[in-house]
């Protein structure tokens, strides 16, 4: 399959030396040329590890910075992430625009993915979610705190961002527009997490292995949280310190999970 | 599978000419000819996503207008929800009598649903649970209202039915009789959802896809409030407004999930 | 299946004739001969359906009155549920002595049993489980009501075993005696449920698949009463009248969880 | 598979013999002989059965004691735990230096293991998990304590380590040194469990068959104590006598789970 895909990659950059007038539009967008399949393959797990993890339901989506063109991003057409397949994942530009869509149609909210790669070049991997235990962090303005160090990343602060407040007005809600998209990306600054009220969360990460990592404990860390508060002592966060330190640490770890999820939602 | 249906009903047109005296009752009944086969198929798919999904177990019942005869429904013989094939799908009258029984119970029930169609014209298909999560509400009076987009739907308030009050006597809890199930579709209104007090709730739809996303996310922001209520923080739910915006673009969606939901409960 | 149980039987009844003297132990000791083998089948679903309802875990028993003979009662020798086959299931008298063992062991707690159908001749049937959602009750003296119309049957209350008290000592909370099952079955008095501290709780019914029923709705209602609870309004419970008249309705419908519980279970 | 092991043994014996000057350093190392096969095969079992229980995801370890050399005991290679199979299992001393690694990765807190086992001769197994319903324990000083008999053992009460006490500095919170795995061992002096503040918790016994059945009810009692109070009412708990009796009692029942549990992961 690595291998097939190569070769067309080839025959792409020789019809572009040859047809530079007549080549169509599609092939011209593509300048990087196909992502690499192994990074493919993994969008695809990615998908379906959400999913069992319990991050992604029928709604959400996970994409990925282009391996060869960090200006353009991968993700897949508008379908449930449980039914992504090699062949649903579509390329876009920065500006959220489908390179070669073929038909197929687009999440309404991609721009949350375009605006964060342009605004992040340490990006390369982007996932929005409606993580359950998440929500109701994001509706009720207490602060998620890293409770232990598998969430440790979180120690910077998870902001949350209020599309009431970033638009100005009454919205439907959804980032559908590279302006609302921008403004989340400016709430999630530096960040690897950000709240939205009464819809979900970001989370993002320097590959898709990370991402997942940080998404599946974010949503953890959320439960555990909650929990805590409930038992009404005072609760002990990792200080920030601790919580870098064990965040590095962590870091040489992401291999170990990966390889367990991967093989569970490939073998499905 | 549709061809054969048509060419059925075919039949029954012409039965219906040439024997109009003779006619047997559950044929004189059938004046709308059988239902769509891909509604039936649908009607068994809603019966076993809402069980995948956690909102029925071994009790409670979905059912579609019929869409032929907007003064019939379709709905599965007294039998578990899981268990259902297209074989126990029943056709009811408006009066909840069943046209053609041929041995097979009626849920006691059925009332909610015939009495909702008649109040209800631009209903198509109603839910009836003992979805857990939203059992505590009804409970308790604590009103459902919407934390996050996928639940904007609620936007209009959940009203609580009180058999109690509705009879004016104790009773056996079940909306048994047309009156009770014309008191519950009084309390509905025009809204989704309806809860009902130490027994379980309704919902409504103008399709089974609509109905079963609104059943689902019923009981999903249950959960969630009852999470974000605990947080102990101000809960800032969705503005009307916002609401309703966000329920309009929500409803473009709806074929997302329900191609992955059907797909999981027919491939079982 | 049941052909050849039969036949059995009369060999049996034969053998008792012509060898009265000579005759073993526990040929003697049946006297009412084999049970219904569909009583056998109903007992290994009904451990089976126990555990996939999260009632039971690798711990916990049920029980069966013998059909043919009200002093004998049946249940799996010593294994955890999910593994119970037709071949495990012992018969034992009243005094909760295994009637023809053959080297299988038996619970230690097996005199809950006993001394329940002893206590109580209404009785076929018999659940203890450490039915996690129940647990928290049984610790804390808040009392357990009926929520919804499914756990009906708690309108008369469900009271609390305290071994400690019962035993006048500190014992290992194990009701490991004839004398710490007569206390036992005295709470529980002519009631369907007690709980007991620390340990768990005691399920009766006129069937196998009314216990069942009533052992799953008892945990429902356990963790639906503490959501409730925690929402912080008013709970409104079943009044008794309600709850009488339900619970009789409800009685009606038990075939029709127990037919989906059961196809699940032997299937596996 | 014992008997090709034992020949394997025997053939290593003579190795030693007849070249005792030239021997490789890993067999020099392997005083004691291979292990049981049977332990190997509990251990892979117990690292099954503890992701099926949900003490473990896709980190933590459980180790055994090396059952020819106490000074020795046997844990997976850095891996997945769900993944693990016998040629995953390595050999440590007490140093939790790898015996014969060939180029497998260790833990890197594997000196939790290897100290406990130094501290405590009694000690066969020992698990160290993120068990979820115990991380808010830790993390808030709420006492954990039995709220039944399944969980009898944790009556001598549940000490709580904080790394950042025991190393007088700010850490990446892992047990990474003898020094920290020493520190923990004194905390957890001669009981079953202790937490471990911001991080998870460790468990120990005197075989895999009680550690697991440890872990596993120390997760549970922690969700049902959190239940527990939350219900607002005053939580009765084991009496630390009544505890005593019950762990005794209770001792002498887990082959029951762990059968059923090792059927299940070894057949997966």
């Amino acid at each position: 399959m690595h291998h097939t895909a190569r070769r067309r990659f080839v025959t792409h950059g020789l019809a572009l030396g040859v047809a530079l007038v007549a080549r169509p539009r599609w092939l011209a967008a593509q300048s990087g040329g196909p992502a690499n399949p192994g990074l493919i393959e993994d969008l695809v797990a990615a998908n379906r590890i959400l999913v069992d993890q319990g991050v992604l339901d029928g709604y959400g989506h996970v994409s990925a910075r282009h391996d060869r063109d960090a200006n353009r991003y991968l993700m897949a057409r508008s379908i449930a992430p449980e039914l992504v397949t090699a062949s649903d994942i579509m390329e876009y530009d920065l500006d959220s625009n489908p390179v070669d869509a073929r038909g197929r149609g687009s999440y309404l909210e991609r721009f949350i993915h375009g605006e964060i790669y342009r605004a992040r070049p340490d990006v390369k991997a982007v996932v929005h979610s409606h993580s359950p235990s998440v929500i109701p962090f994001g509706a009720t303005g207490v602060a998620l705190r890293p409770l232990y160090h598998m969430s440790a990343f979180l120690w910077a602060g998870v902001p949350v961002f209020d599309i009431r407040v970033a638009s100005g007005e009454m919205t439907d809600m959804l980032v559908r527009s590279p302006a609302l998209g921008r403004s989340l990306a400016q709430t999630l600054g530096a960040r690897p997490v950000a709240l939205m009220r009464g819809h979900g969360n970001v989370v993002v990460g320097d590959s898709l292995p990370q991402v997942v990592f940080r998404a599946v404990y974010t949503e953890m860390n959320a439960k555990l949280q909650s929990q805590a508060m409930l038992l009404g002592g005072n609760v002990t966060y990792l200080d920030p310190e601790e919580a870098k330190k064990a965040e590095a640490s962590i870091a040489g770890t992401l291999g170990r999970p990966w390889e367990l999820w991967k093989r569970k939602a490939i073998g499905k």
